[in-house]
């Protein structure tokens, strides 16, 4: 195998992000997540593994359908409290060099024209390191904080961020012309007025009638990262994402979500390989097997059912309180996170899916199953999924930290280096350039933001 | 005179913030600033000079009322492009350990929810170094950009203002009661779900049915600024700030807008001098009084009219590239910065104001005339504004940067400090605890936000 595997570490400005409880452990540093030196810490340790970034996760509102209210989200530190993920970023750029940040924004609430400053801000500071996660978000707690009474239609929503893309494309790669910024000392210039255009959109969701606020960033559109496998999400990845993250059980399952999107890709009219996909894994690693699997029966003596029952409550709509622990879970339209719907009915399909079987599944706190081995073990799990599930790379989850990424960092990597499997040093350029090995930093010329690039 | 004067070094994530065209000074690095090491380099500054922070101004939308395009504040970089100010804030936080923060965010056009959380998420990450500067917008470009065809009046702002900052109040102050956040790894618990609170809000700009998504920060409610001095204006900043920013053109004209805003604030219930008063000031200083005027006589040499022009013409609304140069300038009702407009119909009637007079003003690309003078001038200056304006401090802005401000630590610094006029080091704790040496970081019982707290 030739593909080098992208890694990042999954993280949250939270103290319980995916496998809840973890926080507990004696060890555990997480609480001191509204520290700077905590964020600073992991991306020094993640550069050092030479990652390829650090990806955040972010939720607008409260875990609260699990009992009808947000009360064990908040007991178990269940990603709730969250503070703001983009203000952490510039922390972690200035303490390394080549890291790059896939960040979590949702649309549904950030205004357009102030998010593209945003993000072209962070792609200035970082100089071409910014990545953006795209969601819509899924909790009618969300739209309460936001002054509606519930979140639009699962489906509506991804055909207002739709719209909500072009707009953003439009200031980022049409607003300003390249050679706009001229910085001419002598005659007194700074940039170009006759090269910078104001935006004319007028659409269904959005109006604007303006000049992007800030001059070309290294990357002007950042590394676009999408999350959602519903069937409509994974047409919105097809189209806009260059990194999509998908939630499946096991490599097989990944294949087929991966070629169905590969494949929906190649419909918009992009090349299969222009989105690189990405797996969860949490990994739980030991010098040997022994040490491995101690370190794993330590760490699960601290695995927050409730938080993990609260918060998958919410991720399905469905109030996993209110189900006798045997009885088969059945899909209901609601208007959650309709990914891991699918996900549950597909499974109920083969075999009941009760309260029980979600629950013994959750032995660190999360239904992302860890991996336990030595470096040779989870390396053989990681590459199975490459070549199983035509996986490019992996979001690894926070189990006890720091030390599970310092873990990774120390026993797992160099296995993969070894093995020709991970890079021995970090390529030159953006985010973009070193993700996807070409020499600029701008987006490729098949993807739809492309189509508003004025030439130079 | 035993109060020791506030500094903040002022400044813009821009390339011209104040004093037009000093860009094209041979030592200015302020092209720069889309770098993390340039604010990181201005942080240490200021935090090796004492000064008690530094001070962003920010602006949504650009400056296009001069010659009814935006094409002069392009050219001359006159706030336009202009960055996030926001997101240099943690780098500036990571390298200095004492040094405060006023950032300007502006409450039209930033969901309250949201803007909430990320003033939290700032406080948290600097320890209780954040401050707001409210701002509600002026320029019919930025509702532009927002989806609106024009901004709204003037005082009408104001009193979405007013609704929106009780909104914030009650997220920080009443949602997480004090003692809420427990951590407690044996029990298992993060918070006490029945010390977190859903705020519900039903007013007539906002609606809200949510917890606070950040656990209290240090200070809660962060340290408020506003510079509105608009009759509007003062009456938002008597009831809100804590800081006031002043635009006055000599101690005795500052001396009563300083009078009316700390009466008001008494009519409020508030001590008068629980708001402190910030004028700005531009300063020129040399070791000798010919190094300080040759400086100055450099500095001019670059001043950019055009620029200060545009930024002018949207401050007050008129084109001023359509009057005849000595034609008196009359009042005209716009929806912009009345502000500035009153001031200048102020003083329309003592003399007649033309664009010609106010060229003739702008020495180094700005209507705020520079101080120039030895650092014993300056300090006997700044003495004056303090004794006759009764002012609190100072907002510095750039001239040629870094320069300006070295200059001003190296130089001024050290004759206040002399002169009983500055201290020689930072207090302990808080932005709010250095600011009015309380030794709590929360907010003065008597000040709107308080009346949200809840008992311990």
């Amino acid at each position: 195998m030739s593909r080098h595997i992208h890694i990042y570490a999954f993280d949250m400005n939270c103290v319980g992000h995916i496998n809840h409880g973890m926080w507990r452990h004696p060890r555990d540093t997480s609480s001191r997540y509204n520290t700077m030196e905590y964020w600073a810490d992991l991306a020094r340790t993640a550069e050092r593994g030479k990652l390829d970034g650090i990806f955040l996760a972010d939720i607008i509102g409260v875990y609260d359908v699990y009992k009808g209210d947000p009360s064990t989200a908040i007991a178990s530190g269940a990603q709730t409290p969250v503070n703001d993920p983009l203000l952490i970023v510039p922390i972690m750029a200035y303490v390394t060099k080549h890291l790059g940040f896939g960040v979590t924004v949702n649309t549904t609430y950030e205004p357009p024209y102030l998010l593209a400053r945003r993000l072209s801000t962070l792609d200035h500071l970082t100089n071409g390191r910014i990545g953006w996660n795209i969601v819509t978000g899924y909790l009618d707690s969300a739209a309460c904080g936001m002054g509606l009474s519930a979140q639009p239609d699962h489906d509506a929503r991804y055909d207002v961020a739709d719209e909500y893309m072009d707009v953003l494309y439009r200031l980022w790669e049409e607003s300003w012309e390249d050679g706009a910024v001229r910085v001419d000392r002598m005659a007194g210039v700074y940039a170009d007025p006759s090269k910078v255009r104001p935006i004319r959109h007028e659409g269904q969701h959005y109006r604007l009638d303006a000049i992007h606020l800030s001059e070309p960033s290294p990357q002007r559109t950042p590394v676009l990262y999408q999350a959602g496998s519903s069937t409509r999400g994974r047409q919105f990845a097809a189209r806009h994402a260059e990194c999509a993250f998908i939630g499946a059980s096991s490599p097989e399952a990944a294949a087929s979500i991966v070629a169905d999107i590969r494949a929906k890709a190649v419909a918009a009219g992009r090349a299969a390989r222009s989105v690189k996909l990405f797996s969860g894994l949490s990994v739980v690693v030991g010098r040997t097997e022994k040490e491995a699997y101690d370190k794993f029966e330590d760490y699960r003596r601290y695995a927050d059912i409730e938080g993990a029952l609260a918060h998958y409550s919410s991720s399905i709509g469905i109030d996993l309180s209110r189900l006798d622990p045997d009885e088969p879970i059945t899909y209901r339209k609601t208007n959650a996170n309709n990914s891991a719907l699918e996900a549950i009915t597909t499974r109920s399909a083969d075999s009941a899916w009760t309260v029980r079987r979600i629950i013994d599944q959750m032995v660190l706190g999360s239904r992302q199953k860890p991996v336990v081995g030595t470096p040779e073990q989870i390396v053989e799990v990681m590459r199975r999924w490459v070549e199983i599930g035509d996986i490019d790379g992996f979001n690894l989850p926070r189990t006890v930290a720091p030390e599970s990424l310092r873990d990774f960092v120390d026993l797992v990597v160099p296995v993969l280096q070894e093995q020709g499997l991970f890079k021995h040093d970090y390529a030159r350029g953006s985010l973009r350039e070193k993700l996807f090995e070409t020499d600029s930093p701008h987006i490729d010329a098949a993807h739809p933001a492309a189509r508003f690039r004025r030439p130079a």
